[in-house]
């Protein structure tokens, strides 16, 4: 019945979408705005207030009689074009789901369940205006950045029916902030190694990006000798072969070069330039550090062959370690319902980045299909989710308890 | 006197080419006429017969009285896209300079200076139409090419005042045919590094080009572990470092990676794509097929490794071995102007390639500077050029008293 009940609001909200494969909605679209003409009554439906925020988040409030403090949950309601029915929307439907079960429940907190307008930043190239701006992190200047139309983010907020000027005053109060629990599927395949249905969360990963342009000796590919050429392709497969195997024996630290494009590209002529990319996760601060001298001595090594080198960090965003106080009531939680606690972290980004700035956080993974995700074939097992409302359920009552 | 003579042919050349870097004349277009209205009065003038021919060859014949053996001279008039002013007509002009010093002399064989029509094969991506021609060995399927307007070969052809149904007919008798000499710019910095003005030619390389397209499995660039990934530009980089060091360790072959491609080439996906070009290039052919035997064993290792590697040979080139005589003869003449004789061998192809079809065929390298070629900047010694003529004069004169 339960199940039913989950099976059928997933469906609902992924057929808000561009039509297409899989489910595509972008931030303060037509396909957002039809989510949200289902998910408020939706939220009514389960005895919740709901209220439309100003930087596009939908928030469901269920107030507490005599407290001003609050937990929060929820997720992101947005996907990737061609993404899948559970990434984002997921966290935010089985969180409205433990709080519709707790519906007789009277609690010493209030809750709201958020569901943040943007957190994959696909429309806008910048990401978690949402949870920024409950955080109180919120950046202005991303009100300037244009989609692919050229339209600011402003001008998209204001034809949505919001008004931009009061974002700032959306920022929680930190003393009465208990809390951030989000719900989300893994994205990759470690709990699916383990036959296991959820995990829990141990930190939120730190990433960087360098961008790295070598400049070597474009030339006749039949008639400059081997050893007087400068391959800006061979340059750049140091850092390629350096990166996996450096990666691959270091813990915790996951690293790619995603985009190389090189100079002139034809097939009779020395490569001249290559410009890559190099990202390098991970949950430790010291970990990405290190790797980052390791990828200096590459360079060293080419700018002493010859090479000119232009690198440099484009993008960092520290790690997010998520609390031990909340992520031990959510163990307690996960044992009592019967799961081994199987403790992993999180490789991509979430609203969680932004909402440590208002208060500690805790996350739950769900078990995804092969680690699929970002993708049309984006698949669980309702059962799998069904078990983190549960968790998610018993944490929120034992924290009552303890209240 | 005669410096000045060459440095203004080269010049006046160089001025038949589309505006902007360089020298641009492609085949059969208006720089190509202007060029022919140049030359063939030049020819003239020089004592020579010329002749327009069906292939959009331009033919100068000094006739011998009593012989219809015939001694082959010259190169290709057309350059790259923003070439430069020595790559191919020099050959034409130096041959014609050297027959030119030899008008007073009766030769007991005829001499044709031919300004072949495409080499460079840029306009239809097809190539040696000229020389094919003349050697037999023309490929009337080319005349289906067609240029980046769409216009084919042949329509070209008779846009140009030629008869495409003509070519076979172009063919030149095996039995009376002596030998192609080609007097080229080098292309390569091998002279410039041994402060020679010019080199012998050993042989004119073979090539191989092979397309491969490994893919391995595209995904999240957080999610993913290290271990479980198959990232196909960390596969492609294995191709890269092999090739360059097997080459670098290998005598008398190159090899390129020219161009890479990779899927979907974003900063935070794992490549799942790679698709590039590898090129082989020797004179000897056991060279090149032992580095294909060792590329198989890199595309055996991938496969092993769960990627798919699809390989596909697109072209192949044998190499020709220029004439052991001839070339002696060549050296000879060289040794006797005071040079000392090295001997290279191209790393590009030329005319010879379908000339030896024909007849024997030799090379005389003149030295550029860096190596530079195709290129704008591309230069050379004009002394260098007339070390060449003198050489290609002496050579005709001592062919002449043996014969």
């Amino acid at each position: 019945m339960t199940k039913a009940l989950l099976a059928e609001w997933l469906d609902k909200a992924a057929s808000c979408s561009l039509p297409g494969k899989g489910v595509s909605r972008l931030f303060l679209t037509k396909e957002h705005k039809r989510l949200l003409g289902y998910l408020r009554p939706l939220m009514e439906h389960c005895g919740l207030e709901s209220e439309m925020d100003d930087a596009g988040n939908l928030v469901a409030r269920k107030p507490a009689l005599h407290s001003a403090k609050t937990l929060y949950l929820g997720s992101h309601q947005d996907t990737v074009p061609c993404g899948g029915c559970y990434d984002g929307i997921l966290g935010v439907l089985v969180a409205l789901l433990a709080v519709y079960e707790l519906r007789e429940v009277e609690l010493p907190f209030n809750i709201e369940v958020i569901a943040f307008g943007d957190e994959e930043g696909t429309r806008f190239n910048s990401t978690l205006l949402g949870s920024t701006a409950v955080a109180g992190c919120f950046d202005p200047n991303i009100l300037d950045c244009t989609d692919i139309s050229g339209m600011s983010l402003a001008e998209a907020l204001r034809r949505f029916g919001l008004n931009p000027d009061n974002i700032p005053q959306l920022t929680r109060n930190k003393e009465e902030a208990i809390g951030y629990v989000e719900v989300h599927i893994e994205q990759g395949p470690i709990l699916e190694n383990h036959r296991l249905p959820v995990g829990l969360v141990s930190a939120i990963t730190g990433i960087e990006r360098h961008m790295i342009k070598i400049t070597g000796a474009s030339g006749h590919a039949g008639t400059v000798p081997m050893h007087l050429r400068k391959d800006a392709l061979v340059a750049a497969g140091n850092y390629i072969s350096w990166l996996d195997t450096y990666s691959k024996t270091t813990k915790d630290l996951v690293g790619v070069v995603g985009k190389l494009d090189i100079y002139p590209n034809s097939v009779n002529v020395i490569p001249g330039i290559a410009e890559l990319t190099l990202e390098l996760r991970s949950p430790h601060g010291d970990t990405r550090r290190q790797a980052r001298k390791e990828l200096q001595k590459v360079t060293a090594k080419l700018v002493a062959q010859g090479f000119l080198v232009e690198s440099e960090l484009v993008y960092s965003l520290e790690e997010v370690i998520c609390d031990q106080e909340l992520t031990g009531r959510l163990e307690s939680a996960l044992v009592k319902e019967g799961i081994p606690p199987l403790t992993l972290f999180s490789g991509a980004g979430h609203d969680g980045l932004a909402m440590a700035h208002l208060c500690p956080v805790a996350m739950l993974f769900v078990r995804c299909r092969d680690g699929l995700s970002h993708h049309p074939d984006e698949s669980i097992e309702i059962d799998d989710a069904l078990t983190a409302k549960d968790i998610l359920k018993r944490f929120i009552k034992d924290l009552a308890s303890d209240f």
